[in-house]
């Protein structure tokens, strides 16, 4: 159950990026490493979208009650439109009798009135007629249809929903920047909007390299494994918010990459790649290609898994593309700590950090010295307890994991029953 | 920020269904209410699916290791391939000069060897060849191409990925009833599977009636709202895991809402319907229609809001219908409660039930006696808030909240400072 076991291939990442060249420097905090990204992301311009594609997008405009809601004095249960002052000292033994006027129903209109001494027939809904200022709810009558005995008084404004009860005309309601969900939805509709004006989802789109990769579902010769990453990371991307789609295996070589990754520059808002940027000289075919495309910088971030990190633009429209590990979990976790607030920031969302918790740990875990460590973990009730498998190619152990538990930069170690961040997998 | 307001119609839903006559006896509980239904929902039956069709639903086979993962010894590194023998004794000063026997890159295929006293450079992910037991960072080296430097000593198994030391072969690796996230799509990749066996997602068709109900849109007469519910709902249902639409708004009369029911029939794995359901008599259209389709009970349901609920099976195959109340508020929450549980089971998934949380009330709050209340709050940092506007109309307060706060049924008020139990909403 600890982590960083010898030749589990956790360290594999790490010296690699340090010695292709590209990567000068001692390694980036992870922090520095987000914040140089989210400095390069611009918010994708706003769209109007139907209501019923707009879940889950980023409200890029304020809605604002056009009307009072609600627009009119309605009913709130099925009764008797009155004057209150009608059911004064009415009782069981003595109920107040009064001829019923007529009936409205939800959805009526027109210019309905009472006159003092009658009731009218309401529903639920319906209007309250100009004159009335209580509804007595059926329960308390004996249901009349021509006369109707009333056995308890009313309150003025009993069972009234006012107009503007809900919202006042103008009033805010919903505000831009707010990630829509269905009760967003409904509070949309209410105010009258079938569009409403939104961060419309990115387009991500994934590519793997790699002369190792072999398309699942088709069968593996010794010295290829069957391609994960692009299916992996194409479902994180939908996951948070994206429209998304994987690109087949692209072969390791440039006269593969270069035009695959031109191909899907008019596709895609966001590009991501996983594997090519190790210390392979000649195999490193995503960098090469990358040096004809764009500005793309190679980073050593002191974290592991997903120590060699690259990001930049690429093409004329100045496409953000990642540049991930080969590796599943370095690819998986350096997605949800770089790439996943990408796509928020693309929304123009504030955040889409992944949820933090404490937790207490269940057994001891180890860690690089000086690299931040981001293990796979079982969270629940409060402890945490770290998989065993913690190698980067260990994706058996990924599956298995609801939670990243985080070993700080400067311990090596962490006992059983020590009080650790850990952050929570969508 | 108290609950239940005068006249705010939370209790505008409460007597009605009594009345209606359909709903006799006393009212059950939520919990015997969410039994009944899910003793009637039974599995979707499974289909295999693209696995970038796959996440989201819930996996209906176990998925095993058809080989070993990995299924060949591969370096975890770039290096060279050597034996550790070899390399005993070797550092800075005397390091260990050995011949370069060739270079094995990743997904290059063959049979490989190593001979005694000789290296051969390796690419990460690249097969070991036999006769190699470690592998040699290439930090640990001169990088030498026909003749390589070693100035450090490997242990045997250095940065070496063994077979099977992820999974053996035939172990099972994602359990049938798991809800497929982006990290089981990788899973599956790597033990080669293009499909995979699952409950596919539900498709649930929504449907408002009322008269009152105008598009958004549309211009609103006085008299009649915008409805908010059935676009509210399909959102929601979509949240939930469900492919979901609407059905423009129902006029309130049996000969729109019959054929209406009928002709979504096919279309629907799990119908919603909002309104028509109170005690109005001849405006209650749903509760007519359905008598002639299908076997529907209404069960007051001792909660607010949300009292009148409906719920049974119609057609020839028996689909499965809710029939919400239609205040927006009360169709929000007796969605979450009763129909969001049933959206699960037709994807076999053991539970969907929101998160549930303790926290302490900021402010006082009222509930009526012998109901168990959903108050509508904000949660944060282990407080709740509730809002103003609890009303079952008051569709805008909704829009602000995050969470329900359950007020049980023995307590008509609980002050501030008490700690309450509290419904994550999504």
């Amino acid at each position: 159950m600890t982590a960083t076991a010898p030749g589990a291939g956790g360290a594999g990442t790490a010296g690699t990026a340090g010695t292709a060249g590209t990567a000068g420097g001692s390694p980036v905090t992870v922090e520095a490493h987000q914040s140089a990204i989210l400095r390069v992301i611009t918010a994708l311009p706003p769209a109007s979208l139907e209501l019923a594609d707009a879940e889950g997008c980023v409200l890029a405009e304020d809605v604002t009650a056009a009307v009072p809601l609600p627009s009119f004095d309605n009913s709130s249960m099925d009764g008797y439109a009155v004057q209150a002052a009608d059911t004064d000292h009415s009782s069981e033994r003595s109920p107040a009798t009064l001829p019923v006027k007529g009936e409205i129903a939800a959805g009526d209109t027109g210019a309905f009135r009472l006159d003092p001494g009658t009731a009218v027939r309401i529903m639920t809904g319906a209007q309250l007629p100009s004159g009335a200022d209580a509804v007595v709810p059926v329960e308390w009558t004996n249901g009349g249809g021509e006369l109707v005995e009333i056995y308890r008084p009313v309150e003025p404004g009993n069972a009234v929903r006012y107009v503007g009860g809900d919202a006042r005309e103008g009033e805010t309601l919903l505000t831009a920047g707010l990630r829509i969900r269905p009760m967003h939805i409904a509070v949309a509709a209410s105010a009258g909007r079938r569009q409403v004006r939104v961060r419309p989802r990115p387009r991500v789109v994934v590519l793997s390299t790699g002369n190792e990769l072999t398309e699942p579902g088709t069968p593996l010769v010794p010295g290829r494994i069957w391609d994960s990453n692009s299916y992996m990371l194409a479902a994180a991307a939908r996951e948070a918010g994206a429209v998304a789609c994987r690109r087949s295996v692209v072969p390791d070589d440039i006269a593969g990459v270069l035009p695959a990754l031109q191909e899907q520059l008019r596709h895609a808002d966001l590009l991501v790649t996983t594997g090519g940027v190790s210390m392979g000289g000649d195999h490193d075919v995503v960098k090469a290609a990358l040096r004809e495309l764009g500005t793309v910088t190679f980073t050593k971030v002191a974290m592991q898994p997903g120590m060699p990190q690259g990001f930049g633009t690429i093409g004329e429209e100045r496409v953000p593309i990642f540049t991930l590990p080969g590796n599943p979990v370095s690819a998986y976790v350096s997605f949800h700590l770089f790439v996943r607030p990408a796509i928020a920031a693309l929304q123009g969302a504030a955040d889409l950090r992944l949820p933090a918790v404490r937790a207490t740990l269940t057994a001891a875990v180890r860690s690089p010295e000086g690299r931040r460590s981001y293990l796979r973990g079982v969270l629940g009730d409060g402890e945490v307890a770290p998989l065993s498998g913690q190698g980067s190619h260990q994706i058996a152990a990924l599956g298995k994991a609801n939670a990243l538990i985080i070993v700080p930069e400067r311990e090596t170690r962490l006992p059983a029953g020590e009080t650790v961040d850990v952050l929570v997998l969508p």
